[in-house]
């Protein structure tokens, strides 16, 4: 009977340590997909944040005159559009830093809290993508109805660095639905 | 013995029942905040599909004759961001009609499905709430760095309903937030 409950005893202690194990290489990959959230909403900001040109342009003041080189300056703070997607960069990643404590702190209210703040991050970061892709676009292209001429022929440095920043943030956002859609499996298997 | 029976067996159905009028309560809910999303979004959609206006302004042609009054237009398809703005809305409305006949349908698979498509949907609608918002305020503001003239002292009519577009566009999204959030504690509840 002693040597029966033994048994199952080493069982349960199997099913269980293969249950612990499961539940961490879970958390591991959820913290790894928030380091890289983590990683890329940093460097979209950084990227953005140091953008800078300048750059010669001849401009003919007098028509007599040789035109003259005047020094023009890109720079992302000068564009609100830009501001707003630095900004929501940042707020991403300094949450994804906190939700990385969060996660090792293990608490079970905190999945919830995590999740409900995961979509805020992705409403934030989408909106950025939006508003900086949006006049990103029209400095590629500009636009003749509104006589908005386009200025990435002149800047075309500062654009692709732009372009690059928008492409990091969106993978970042892209993680970031990622965890949402992987928490709320969990919750899915665990409800059933 | 029977008639105890008899008495648990009503206590049980009592409860059941009970279950049932609250899920019935929460599925009412979840549908009317579903086609809240879709009339928002539709709202949204028509408030700047329809957005058009033409202004007549004063010209000064030649500097010795009084100026030319030429009619000029503003339509929505114009701008890029406008197109994108309406084309994201327009899927959102098409998917909260769908998401209702799914929800209807009372899957239990459909409730993993929606809540992804939901995301998706948010992060659509941000982006462009993102775009039509930058390309409104540039139209409001302007921007000398990069000689972007303001037009909504000109066409400021369809600036204002651009305004209101994005503003039903934010609740709609909101909305869809609020599906997401209410579904994820739904399954919290019932993982626990």
């Amino acid at each position: 009977m002693e040597s029966q409950n033994k048994v199952s005893n080493g069982a349960m202690d199997g099913v269980e340590s293969k249950r612990a194990k499961e539940r961490g290489g879970r958390t591991t990959s959820f913290l790894l997909l928030r380091f890289m959230a983590l990683v890329l909403t940093l460097a979209a900001a950084i990227v953005l944040g140091v953008n800078k040109q300048t750059k010669v342009v001849p401009i003919q003041v007098v028509d007599t005159l040789p035109p003259l080189n005047v020094p023009v300056v890109a720079k992302w703070h000068y564009l609100s559009a830009c501001v707003f997607f630095v900004v929501s960069n940042a707020i991403a990643c300094s949450y994804a830093a906190i939700s990385i404590l969060l996660s090792l702190s293990g608490k079970k209210s905190s999945v919830l809290i995590t999740i409900i703040l995961d979509l805020l991050m992705v409403a934030l970061l989408f909106s950025g993508i939006g508003a900086a892709g949006a006049i990103g676009l029209m400095g590629y292209k500009g636009n003749s109805h509104v006589r908005w001429k386009k200025v990435c022929n002149v800047y075309g440095r500062f654009c692709n660095q732009a372009v690059a920043a928008i492409a990091l943030s969106f993978l970042g956002s892209v993680v970031f639905v990622l965890l949402i859609t992987l928490a709320v499996l969990r919750l899915h298997k665990k409800s059933k």
